[in-house]
């Protein structure tokens, strides 16, 4: 009933996912309290993630809550072996490095035919194909991404939605922490490794001042950069004034940066026309998720040269003979050049999933057939259980504090 | 048609009027741009806000739009004489310092008798007033502080609100630089000049991780203090901690401390309890609106013996002997200590004061009796505004972008 | 045997004493262990330094230290009568605010008539005044100033200095400390008083980059304000662009800036020729002792008008039209608008003086008739003072250490 | 003429020698210079330097200035293969990686059996192969560390150094920068890289405050850790005070820390008896250039398990059953698991090497048979050519001003 590349590392497994254990304390911490009422006692919950040593610890978590897990890998790339065997010693698991799409399917079949009641999901291809078999015997499930989410939306939207989901994706406790302490210390981190630069008193343009800019824009002004903003949304551009940087368009930013980090979402918001602007020796790089931020299609079919210079930096000599480098050919440097998120951020939003799953359990036949946010007394459960692994102690309100706060909203 | 304490003043509020004017660049750049179209061409507004150089600088903005003021002072004791001596020179104007009850309440009558189509308001005394007397000719207004949208909302829960009021007290352009960037400096700029204390090295305690709290942390940590935030809510504790700051409960934070900052709009952050926690010397402050942040009247009920050391600093021997020191008796420390917000922070919220008057005059008929927030192209146009007066370039989004940005919402 | 301004200010000056004393630990931390020694016991200590409430805490010292102290005010308006009026009840003073040179050198004469022992002394007028009756019965003394240093080591040089004096001046825990935190933080503070504006991503220029220029640049960007270091010396202009400053030259730099502080003791730092380039609104100030660093002179006598606009910002409309603003009359900001030093950072020179008396008593014999630096194990005595009255603990080095860096030495 | 280990790899090698000379130029822009009036024509230098793509940017520079340079390794195991077969296209080079101790002594013999008149050394032992052969022909040399300014010092002493030599390690152009930026920056990527952790909120203990420790710090701080100072220096102490950090002993700071960095030169300034005081995961890293700053000796013999749980990181179960976390064995964090300087810091102690072998050619007829600092004018054109490469202008002192300057010292 498993199906993974190569079951002898199980022990190289095991050691990275206490790794990660060690420091996903908010995913612990739940578990601990949950491994004793076991709330998902025998319930049979369907995942499809990126089967990393993070993940590792959620399904531990789950294991432990008393659920009774089947595993598939989000991504045909994504699998790491290791992980997958470990986890194969503990329950049914489906994913290894390298499938093809007809592996893929299969192995998010073979999640289905064990009967679900749940779906955890990253991207919605589980929920989609549970969808295509009429959803039959699942109440409910979660959603991790933003894409995964704007399906779902799309199916409610139709009136297609079969069963409740918990849009993980939009809690405050994942965003807000992934997107600016996560993201803003591993595309720095990931730029070093590619580079082996000094960031003091280099010129850094980010591109972008949302979450993940604030994130990338606060930790290269930390390792003592000089750092512009480029920002077209007039409110953020003030923000990221007021915050002490410069700011300006990208056609001026283009001819003062030595480092350039897109960080929007965005297409083309490095064009090829500010490429052409760049002093010689500028470095690009993107902390987005998909490679669309710097056109990197038209410097390359303008460029007289390309050639790689270091692991994951290019050097493309452009048509006036200046030279650029580009990391990671655009694509998200954090996990092209480092190891992604911190465990310490992916367990907050896998705490979410852990405590949504719960939540769908024991309230889903009161829940309708539409996309949830995250309950605010779930995301402070979770930043409980952070802080309390953290040894921080808060306090709480008083009931005069409590009765005072109301007698504003007369 | 005015009633000022002495018109002499007006050379010397002509000079302050410049002077805030000359650093309130978003709206005067409004001004100049309104000033040719004169959208409030011959519109009468009613307005009731604290006559400050501030205010003045949106008094003459309106005028310039077009529009005919008739100005009181929203609080008997915040009326800048001299401000009011220059205004009164170029419109109505019925305010003095120093008012009693009944001369305050005419003040607003007259403002009223003058038959206003639109009010500004500061706390929602003229829109009350506006509605004893079933607010005829009236079509619309705004209002700038929590407190009076509390109130108008209350009446449009129970059907009596007469007509619509735009919030600009719910503006992002309003409390995101206010709170942190205005009342984050000035606050350290009150316990300054209050003290003269050394900030770096100094252990200070910043109760509440809000945008007050979060101004007010970063900009001590920026004069070298070490920060710790107490916070009880358990996200806003996470994000303080991420960002680097110590983060306890109030209690442990009483023994560490050396200089106590509030910031939570709440009752008794600091509840005695606390206070005979610290230490010898310990600094107590308040940087929310009301008097209520520190438990200031149990602390004075047990003193020993409380003297003034220095101008708004008083010292307060506790009954085992130790001293701590209250900073301007516990009440707002940037106003009582320093000068409030600086003219750069209120033309954010005066210059959507503007935007809104020039909305409700267009579109009044469209809107409805309820209160509303402001909208998003207001605010955008407040931020642009400010932008080009710093001389700061933003640029904008391609039609192509447009398009891709939309292709998500699929 | 003393002359004050008035007698009956003792209990204000009382006052601010204590509040001094209550924030300068390390040194009533050295008065306290030397208040059982009384290492000074019967010795005549004739000082002359500024009177103020930081000074009234080191006579607190020397006398609690045993010594016969006899005091006048080293400059003709510096004087804090209530303080001199407070001291006067201690012990004999001759100081008042708003002496002729006349009484100023009357005063000195008291000092020296009384026969001390051990002068200390702020700009060497004393120890100046002594050899003029040849030092008699002196047998040694320090200095706390650079002025005072440079005029004692040409009396070195020439064979004519009688006795042997420390430069209290070139302690590192005075110029490290003082000039860093204590400007940096005092400047800022003096420029918020004067001009009630936002730094929040103001462009600040911060001309120098010494340890005034350091911590003044330190601090501007603690509030948010962007800076520019303009420094000559390129092994600094290099550490202001590594530590994340733009660094560029005073004509570049006046075309951007927003704010200027001067920092360097050196004259015309900001020529006319860069006031000329400055942006409308500029603002000028000067953090050096004298008010040489802008070209003042040049710029009144061209300007077509000049007139106050709060208190200490003068507004100069040169002959472009253009206005500039000036911080008081470009005279050192921390003490035209704000309080000078902060007190922690007074005691540590203050302390370095303390530990000099008793030095000079216990070695003179054995000293040469010139200036000696500051002992390292006194500096060390007085930070560990100073630790000690924060509560800090910093532990030692092991035996095993000690060896260990020896080894090195070989 | 050459021996290196795979002649092939050269174009591997010229990659990386252009990827390093792209990001020097401080010293291409000398090389720029000299290369024009070739200051060295005909000079024979003999080189022995860790073979380091930086290194072959310096190798470069030498030749471009006219010497005909002799190169071995400084070190048996830090040749870079690459860069050895690249500059042996060039000029006679003897290096290879995994050299035994006789190759080593070989090396260095054919570089003394061309008959060098200079010698460029680092640890000195060429230097001291030299003087066994009585330092026939040689008129002087330079040295790159302490090390090796401690050995040629100690034959100063003894009147045995045969010809005068430039202590490049003495420039502040090079500790001031590769000390707190470089060693700041690439501690912190070694640390990242090794465990993938988070560093927001992390409670960090630096041990020393020299310039490492106020690099590690700053970019600690600047990535969102809680920093605590360990410093037995009284005077350092209180200086990390006033940089607000927290500042204790190393037994308060071990029962806090989850992350120490060692960074003091001495021995086991994290004793044992620390180690059992940690918490459990705490992370041990030190940044020092010997493995003695941990006392991993008695940490290893104690442990009851030890094992790799990542590359680069041990696991150490304590007798008390709590596991701490070592990185790198304790070796130097910054070049086991990162890759050490970034080029832009090595370009100032690499031109001060160049502009010292030129001083030495020209000068050292004037010069005595000692070892000298770098001379003032020499950091200033290295720190200018440093300016000039980042296109950064300064300015210069008027002759007013220099006259002014002058004033002072009468």
């Amino acid at each position: 009933m498993t199906k993974v590349a190569d079951a002898k590392l199980s022990r190289d497994g095991e050691r990275n996912f206490l790794w990660a254990k060690a420091h996903m304390g908010a995913l612990t911490n739940l578990a601990e309290k949950y491994g004793k009422s076991r709330p998902l006692e025998g319930v049979k919950v369907g995942v499809c993630l990126h089967v990393t040593k993070e993940t590792s610890v959620l399904i531990d978590a789950l294991l432990t809550a008393g659920a009774d897990v089947k595993l598939a890998g989000a991504n045909p790339l994504s699998t790491q072996d290791d992980i997958a065997a470990y986890l194969s010693t503990r329950t049914d698991v489906w994913a290894w490095r390298g499938q093809s799409p007809k592996d893929y399917n299969w192995c998010i079949g073979q999640v289905l035919g064990a009967r679900p009641e749940q779906l955890i999901d990253d991207g919605a291809d589980l929920h989609v194909a549970a969808h295509v078999e009429k959803a039959k015997g699942i109440v409910g499930g979660s959603e991790e991404t933003t894409t995964g989410v704007m399906r779902l939306k799309a199916m409610e939207a139709e009136g297609k939605l079969a069963y409740p989901v918990i849009a993980v994706n939009d809690a405050k406790t994942k965003f807000m922490f992934d997107n600016r302490y996560g993201t803003g210390q591993s595309t720095l981190d990931g730029i070093m490794r590619a580079t082996a630069l000094l960031l003091a008193g280099v010129k850094a343009v980010v591109v972008g001042y949302g979450w993940v800019g604030k994130g990338v824009a606060m930790r290269a002004r930390g390792m003592g950069a000089r750092v512009t903003v480029v920002e077209v949304d007039p409110v953020k551009a003030l923000e990221a004034h007021l915050d002490g940087f410069d700011v300006s368009d990208i056609d001026a930013a283009a001819r003062e940066g030595q480092l350039f980090v897109t960080t929007t979402g965005q297409k083309h918001v490095i064009p090829y026309s500010a490429v052409e602007k760049m002093k010689e020796g500028a470095i690009l790089s993107n902390a987005g998720h998909f490679d669309v931020e710097i056109d990197v299609k038209t410097m390359m079919s303008k460029a007289k040269g390309v050639k790689e210079v270091r692991p994951n930096v290019d050097e493309i000599t452009l048509p006036s003979g200046k030279r650029v480098y580009l990391v990671g050919k655009g694509r998200i440097a954090n996990l092209v050049a480092a190891e992604g998120h911190p465990p310490e951020v992916m367990q907050m939003s896998f705490a979410n999933q852990m405590m949504a799953a719960i939540r769908i359990h024991g309230e889903h036949d009161k829940m309708q057939k539409r996309v949830y946010g995250v309950p605010a007394e779930l995301e402070d459960e979770v930043a409980r259980a952070a802080l309390k692994s953290m040894g921080i102690s808060i306090g709480a309100q008083t009931r005069e504090q409590r009765e005072y706060a109301k007698s504003w909203e007369i």
